[in-house]
């Protein structure tokens, strides 16, 4: 039986780095030590800064996305249209399309897709707040912005099902090359699709 | 001019997460996702890590090791040999030796190694205090548990040159094939030195 390395203050910490996305056991293990020699630079302002978050941030009631104030800054925005919303799966993706600042409605974070394989069914998404906001009337179209895959276009599928009646323009985003993209890395589902929805030039 | 994404509460965590190796821009930002959407498993319990890690670490003053005690927790072991000293470059080193279970004698973190082009000196290492344990008397060998780089090697020589006068034995680890490794995947050094050192069956 071999001693413990240190105290279980830190091995307490690399345990708790290791269930961040990116960090192994091993990497969390270099991560606490870059965080122990870096006390006041790095250390104790991310222990403030994960106390300030947990302390502030919050689910936004209306679209369910992350902030400090509730409604979000995006929902509580008067210049964005509030007649268009874009449904996404995760807080994660509703960042990627603020970061690539191509839209100004608003959003609705689903918080995962439909999954059978998961066990995921419709309870676990926010799909009731989605048709009471589509029920208020002032929605005029509905961009599903969802992921390309089987679940994600099942769950387009079902979300389109289940507000298409409440008469509104339910659209999804473009299939198609990559901009920047070469053909000879793509997929065939994905060349299929940028034939299919070919334009003229 | 895109508008911020969240709050500069969520900002200020991303950024300080990207400073942990192994952690980029990106990955941080999943990890601030995956921090935000476990508030009470991990958010929380991860703030409160940090700062019980902030509050007790310290750096122990004979060795250099980190731990919640001073003497750290290697050099309060009364089992341990204190007439073998293992001097290595950074306390990950020590971590690797005492998970690897192979040494039951003390340490020393020099804190780097030398390097010209760097411009690390002598004088930003721990030699002062190494010359000082040793010229205490009670040591009678030191192992250079030194990296096999350029740098290392250029360290271990110069804490050679500094200890060999005061009358101890001064030894390196061995260099060789890795066990579980394969020739054809080792350079031509490795080689060499295997070939050097060979043993007698």
């Amino acid at each position: 039986m071999v001693a413990p390395l240190a105290g279980p203050e830190i091995e307490r910490l690399v345990q708790l780095l290791s269930k961040l996305p990116g960090l192994g056991p091993r990497s969390a293990r270099r991560a606490a030590l870059a965080l122990l020699k870096r006390k006041e630079t790095l250390l104790e302002p991310l222990a403030a800064a994960l106390q300030e978050a947990a302390r502030t941030i919050k689910t936004c009631s209306t679209c369910g996305n992350l902030d400090s104030t509730d409604p979000c800054a995006v929902c509580a925005d008067p210049r964005r249209d509030s007649s268009l919303i874009c449904v996404v799966e995760d807080v994660a993706d509703l960042w990627a399309l603020e970061r690539a600042g191509v839209f100004r409605g608003r959003y609705h974070v689903l918080g995962g897709t439909l999954s059978a394989l998961d066990g995921r069914g419709p309870d676990q998404l926010n799909l009731g707040s989605l048709v009471e906001r589509v029920r208020k009337g002032e929605i005029k179209e509905v961009v599903l912005g969802l992921n390309a895959t089987v679940e994600g276009q099942t769950t387009a599928h079902y979300v389109t099902d289940l507000i298409a009646p409440l008469g509104l323009t339910v659209t999804r985003l473009a299939h198609g090359v990559p901009v920047g993209g070469e053909l000879d890395y793509l997929d065939e589902g994905t060349l299929a699709a940028a034939f299919a929805a070919r334009r003229a030039m």
